[in-house]
């Protein structure tokens, strides 16, 4: 006798496995190799936890961390777009669209809702919970691409004006954040590592 | 002026960086690469959050998920003791008390006591959450392996009662996740994957 409400439950959490294999553009501390999608989430989600009290606003730090955790669910079929790739974020939104429709379908049709809600509001960013996970999803690669002397943007030729622009919305989750973040942004700059 | 608790903070997660070079004995599904801690902890967390209905007792959710995002952090220093090992466990509690030490004492003060009460009630596995994490840390693996025609433990010519041994665990957790665990292990020692 089949627990069918379970196995949809397997299937979907073997389908998250994927993500283990979806390569990012930041780099692992000590100059290591490229970070994967699980990685970063788990990264995220730890830090959440950790630096909870610099939150601008109260925020549900449970409902933070899971958001955290599947906040890039749909990279599996759409694949990891640069934040600074302007052409790849042209089509970004329609294929993460669809890749969100047939990978929460896997899931029991309560939990389907429940997991595309958290995704949608993590997207909007216009709770205190998605503002502080989205400054978790800044803040996290940036501390990364700290410990490497700006190695990511570098290689990248990013400008610090285009890293104002996306670490930007830390400022809304964090102020205390982000003044670290404007610290951070300032070194590399006049290190020469940011155009 | 420097935000000392912030920086000490800071510290930690690039230290928590380190977790995703230490491999585990499991391998990714499709036949994969070895799997590394962080990439286990968060598919644990994940799983935790879909499948907290199973669990035999209430629990505060997100609790176990810290637990779970935290659980392996000593394998840093005292690296990922394959749980079928008999010769590494011996020394397993030594080296994990001394990293355990070392890592927490990162922190804060008020967090390190803090992650190591959370660190130190998994290990005890004494309370609901805990009892619920661990059932993670036992059905992840599993479902993993399973995927991959019980590849892991027929390459270490694992034994079912060994792994009943440990997997056993899971019905302390959850009585229906449990069921799953057993008609699992039933199929492939069926199979000739278990001896």
């Amino acid at each position: 006798m089949k627990n069918e409400r379970l196995e949809k439950q397997i299937e979907f959490i073997l389908e998250l496995d994927k993500e283990k294999n979806i390569l990012r553009q930041t780099h692992l501390t000590d100059h290591g190799r490229r970070e994967n999608d699980a990685e970063h989430a788990w990264h995220m989600a730890v830090m959440a936890y950790l630096l909870k009290e610099y939150s601008n606003e109260d925020i549900d730090i449970c409902k933070v961390m899971i958001m955290c955790l599947i906040h890039d669910v749909v990279e599996i079929d759409a694949g990891d777009t640069y934040c600074y790739d302007e052409e790849a974020k042209k089509s970004q939104a329609a294929r993460e669209e669809a890749a969100k429709e047939r990978i929460f379908s896997l899931l029991p049709e309560d939990q389907k809702e429940e997991l595309t809600a958290l995704f949608d509001e993590f997207e909007a960013n216009e709770t205190p919970e998605a503002r502080f996970a989205r400054a978790m999803d800044n803040f996290q690669p940036l501390l990364l691409n700290n410990s490497n002397d700006g190695n990511d943007w570098e290689s990248h030729g990013v400008s610090a004006e285009k890293v104002y622009g996306r670490q930007g919305t830390t400022k809304l989750g964090s102020e205390l954040l982000y003044e670290k973040t404007d610290e951070i942004i300032k070194h590399h700059k006049e290190a020469g590592h940011l155009k």
